[in-house]
């Protein structure tokens, strides 16, 4: 921890929050220098979906290294990619009934936005984009226009003023008023100053932004509308795709076919750095090499994710075991907000699930009690004022229990010590 | 090969000028499914700098899988990335007595200058960067401002037009006019409409451009000039750097220090997906998490990283090595050039050297038949004109003889059938 | 009427409107080269708000010329120049308890409000600027920005897209929802990704736009909301200023103080071209000639402004008149709305009234016949869907009942023929 | 002047470098208050090429306001409009070969290079624009963005940039690079960075960037390299047209035909608000009313304008005038020069002269000492190096002489009491 504290920039974050050296983990638990052991309700903020170091990657990463696998390609074919794109076909996108390109991006969820966003500039011919309010993906500059969180565009704002419009995310009106209908009538009013977009590009559940949860109907008609208007509909499932919510895609129970999908995290397996962008055929119109990067064939996350994709959606057992845990996550935190009347709030889909805060400041509190308790959970939202429960798919019913058995206490711990808020 | 042309994006592109299914590596070869071999000229585009499949490596990461290592882990302190950040400073930034804050972003090369460019424009409250002729700093839209080739900005020309300037580079007007001093000029006359930048950009040699080479006196004038200014100097050194020039860092031979460097490709030592930018301390006005990414963890990369450093910099061997071996391939094309008269010109340093052809189209038949001759060599420039010689430094004397001979035998098979040219 | 077609550029829209060639004009009447009369609701959009060749203006006019005045004279100092000062102050702002720095910028609107939003630039050292829905502030780059119409943007949209963002104008999501709670929630929301502007500018009744009028409490709101954001309020009085809407300044009936006020059109009172901006004198950062342009000096126009100012504003007859009358008008709409159950809807203040048509292309065809019948009259809004009544404030009664009259009758005349419209 | 200090904004200029309320002028000569007689080297900055109130214009004027002559008619048809415009194609566009149609903009000429910009942009469907060192254009935002001064520019940098690059002008580089084959360079070569502009602007003589004048060579490259690239060429000849150089537009001399011309100031005769641009038929894509404006109907303008032309363009006398009497003045200077080894440039071309002093801050200073003496006269230059000699075309030879030997006087009393520089 001294050499991190002397020698990194101060931009460490996460270093500050969890406090030690980690080295090692397996399943749902990490353990740091000192063998301490922590129950992970972070899941390497969504990168870890499949939990820590699972048996049958970690094999077939050592077979691979031992004969000598290819690790670096570019775009280069490989045997490891090969298999990974036959995995995801076959186990992914055809059952569902999909049909899309798979471009390889740079390994970040932020490149593949890029990508996405880029592409749609191209096809369409014109370079509006529309994000919403508590929006976030990602760091770059195509992708940073579209976070909407002030802290991360800090001394950037007009640089960043370019192309984007942020318009109210699902909900973010109160239940009246539906801000899809509205995006439509400024859409159709000559009058309204908003220029045509290329594309819109959503979360159907805003993770960084808060855990806010787009409703079937808004997802619908968002679709409905956007084709209408001739504007492309990107989703980025990057935090909440790859059976966070239950679904392997976020947007399955909508029942819409977005025209791009941007996944990435735990697409590898295993937290290696890959990410692609799904693409409908009609639209891919890139030139060869036009977006290109030196990480896109990272080899060893294609062999993980080959494996992942097999063991883990060759059936509906993880998917209906999220389902139905879920339930169990849900009724536990309802417990505890009945003791606390008017202080909490809850929502969530599948293992993605935010408990909100009355108080804002308390959601980190909590946060840095559970870790002191053994628990990993970190907080989400403009200011940090939600409690971000994302246990890994995998984790094991006992463990659960045991990391939701951290979160009461460190809760009741803290309320009591509280004074209460009049707001 | 069939799964990748059905169902990748037709954005892929080496896979088209290199097409075969790559199967394994080791050292300065490559091997694809039917076990043909490949000499590597092409070094994963400067990511694998110490050749394939290094086999302490190798055996670290088997350690470390075997032993539940921490795969992913955000910017949380990790034992592997400790380990690396005292390998880098003891081998590389000590002896040579700089001081940079180290920055672990987005483990691309690009999310690495999206950092520096959005740093400086922090810093120093404005947001024009200077870029230059034929500079290559990737894709993400930050990134895609300072990178001159047209082919790569296509269609988004509008949306890129914005707080960027490209100045010439050295010798781009020729050997008679030191274009540092152009731009001195230009930022010193109230006249001249260049809007004072936050930073330059550069790369003291323009790999993607065409191994263009600044020379030390533009470097030196860049610095002192920069400095008078109050204008922050960042190096791209993602492909220049880490031993490719013979030196780690490409500047080191113009004795300067940049307020930032930006590095990638083969910092971690066998291609995995690894990215850091240096800061000098007094700019590292970073708020925690102000910049932030899923992958900027990626420990497998940091121990294979630690390991690289110690191996390959705790002397001057391998540096010593490179700008040897580099004087006998110029040396070999010279003897080629000197066959073809007026058709051919050499330049570079270390192992990164350029063969340009005066009849364009042919840098790339070159390549292909070369291909077809079992060896991997890729073409640079804006129009590809430019046969990009990229060997492993590591690569024995047998091989480097092998690449070469294969390279000159394609040279003269081509240019035995060509028409002359007459410019 | 050849020479124009022949020779200007196809850009010409109201030559096209209304298609004579006019001569000469007088009070409330233009006629053309035939010497056919039409009565003026349109008071070159709202320029002549004191009708067309007042003989004291001649008469100064005249007399100025004769004894050589000064006519160009940039921003030196003018006797002409002094009385308009003089007399503005005297007889404009002392009155209303109004303390402001003049700045005469060059002499239209639009330039007046490209100086305001550059001066809110500079002095809050932030570039963003917020407009509404509908808005309309002239054709110069930095005021197209701000105007809401598609077909002023088109084909310029990309360039345009930047530091704007247009929130709903008061009314926009009908009457429930106050848009100004709107704001002050995404200004307040560090997630809504609404950059914090540095001014706002709007207008309190839109013309162009479709005479949207802005309610007193809306007004109150901004005013408020804006000053405890930190944020300038910038009122574009261009058409509803000079005595419009009954008051000499359209925001006197709300009781607020905007920073900075654009006042053009009317101002030089006979139609002159002349524009100023008033500047709170706290925000007056100017340096000498930061904002410049030729004809700042345009002393005849001075010279009528100074007239009319004198006056018509000495005393509150004409405010008085003008109240009065808008009464009548607003009465005499009812009765023919009352024809047509369904189609009409009728809004305005002062002089300043719109009568919206359900089938909207009813509007220009009413306008079309108005002046087949001796009526000048255009329409507004993003479709042309509203006819604007703008008769001069200083019309006699048996004019506005002329006026009126043709109104009525062509209206009658083309619902006679039209179907019905089922919406 | 109490009244202009108390209340105008500090952003006033020309009242400050001329401390005097001007009352009356005539001819070639100014009056103030207290009538003292100023000789006239300004001419409003180029907007009084006939000199003050020429009698034949005073007569024209005051007989259309006996007759109530239209004042204000937006961009409607009157008898004074087409008269100008019979005029202008009969006296200037005819003899010239020209072929354009006229479009009358908002009435300066910011608003007309606006209205350039924004026809090249859409009929190119791009937005670069090619702008030049010391280039001046106006104020607004879209005429800013072209304005390479830096103390105009201030603090507004980051909204500036966009769409824009400013490329060195004819000389900038000195005389042995002819900055129009870098231009040419920059714009073939796919490596540099530059995007396709939709059109380059520029001054034959950069009049407030310090009188640096265009070389024919340079104008006919730059004609022959746009056409070629497919690249408009806008000439803004708001200063060096309407006969400042000797012929009536500055470009005649190099026999070039531009796509586009900026004309306003002198255009109207007398120094009343005009501007127009001209357009190749063949790109007035303009739709109808697509850029508005109020005041584009100024008819005293057009009336004395039409006098103007008529008057002084119906044969080439005025022409001859001026051609031969700047051999004159270039000679007179070309004495002072002698005077004072190194310290003076002179250039120039019809009345249009720069004198620029080594050491830089003397033209202020001699600017001064000539009020004193009874002589207007400004300077220019990025740092208001150069004396700009201005009178107007129509000068006596006794003013003219009077003038030069104020200036003379004022120059040898300063550099009696001045120190050498060594620079």
């Amino acid at each position: 921890m001294k050499t991190i504290e002397e020698h990194e920039s101060q931009v460490r974050s996460y270093s500050r929050n969890f406090p030690a050296t980690f080295s090692t983990s397996s399943g749902a638990y990490l353990y740091d220098e000192a063998n301490n052991r922590y129950v992970d309700f972070f899941s390497g903020a969504g990168a870890l979906n499949y939990g820590h170091n699972d048996e049958d990657m970690k094999q077939a990463l050592i077979d691979y290294i031992s004969r000598n696998g290819i690790v670096h390609s570019l775009d280069m074919a490989t045997v490891a990619k090969e298999s990974f794109i036959d995995n995801f076909i076959r186990y992914i996108l055809k059952p569902r009934g999909l049909d899309y390109k798979i471009q390889f991006t740079g390994p970040t969820g932020a490149n593949a936005v890029e990508a996405a966003v880029k592409l749609a500039q191209i096809v369409k011919g014109r370079n509006q984009i529309i994000s919403f309010t508590n929006a976030y993906h990602g760091h770059s500059k195509g992708a940073l226009r579209l976070t909407a969180n002030a802290y991360y565009r800090e001394g950037l704002e007009d640089d960043l003023s370019q192309s984007t419009t942020f318009h109210p995310f699902s909900g973010y009106l109160g239940p009246d008023i539906d801000t899809s209908v509205l995006l439509d009538k400024l859409l159709s009013d000559k009058g309204s100053g908003l220029s045509k977009p290329a594309a819109i590009i959503l979360e159907t559940i805003q993770g960084e932004g808060g855990i806010n949860i787009a409703t079937q109907q808004w997802l619908r008609n968002m679709r409905e509308m956007t084709s209408r208007h001739g504007i492309l509909m990107i989703i980025d499932d990057i935090q909440s795709g790859c059976g966070r919510t239950g679904d392997f895609f976020s947007f399955e129970f909508a029942d819409i076919q977005p025209d791009m999908v941007v996944l990435s995290k735990s697409i590898s397996g295993c937290g290696l750095p890959m990410s692609l962008l799904l693409i409908k055929p009609e639209i891919d119109a890139w030139k060869p090499g036009q977006h290109t990067g030196t990480f896109r064939g990272n080899n060893y996350a294609f062999l993980t994710a080959a494996v992942a994709i097999e063991k883990y959606w060759k059936d509906d057992q993880l998917s209906q075991k999220v389902k139905r845990e879920s339930k169990a996550i849900v009724s536990f935190l309802h417990e505890i907000k009945e003791e606390y009347p008017g202080e909490l709030s809850i929502r969530g889909r599948g293992f993605m699930i935010g408990l909100e805060f009355k108080d804002k400041a308390m959601a980190v509190e909590v946060s840095k009690a559970c870790f002191k308790n053994g628990l990993v959970i970190e907080t989400c939202g403009a200011e940090d004022q939600v409690l971000k429960l994302f246990p890994p798919l995998t984790i094991s019913a006992e463990s659960l229990e045991k990391g939701l058995e951290i979160l009461n206490s460190s809760i009741v711990e803290l309320m009591r010590n509280k004074k209460p808020v009049y707001l």
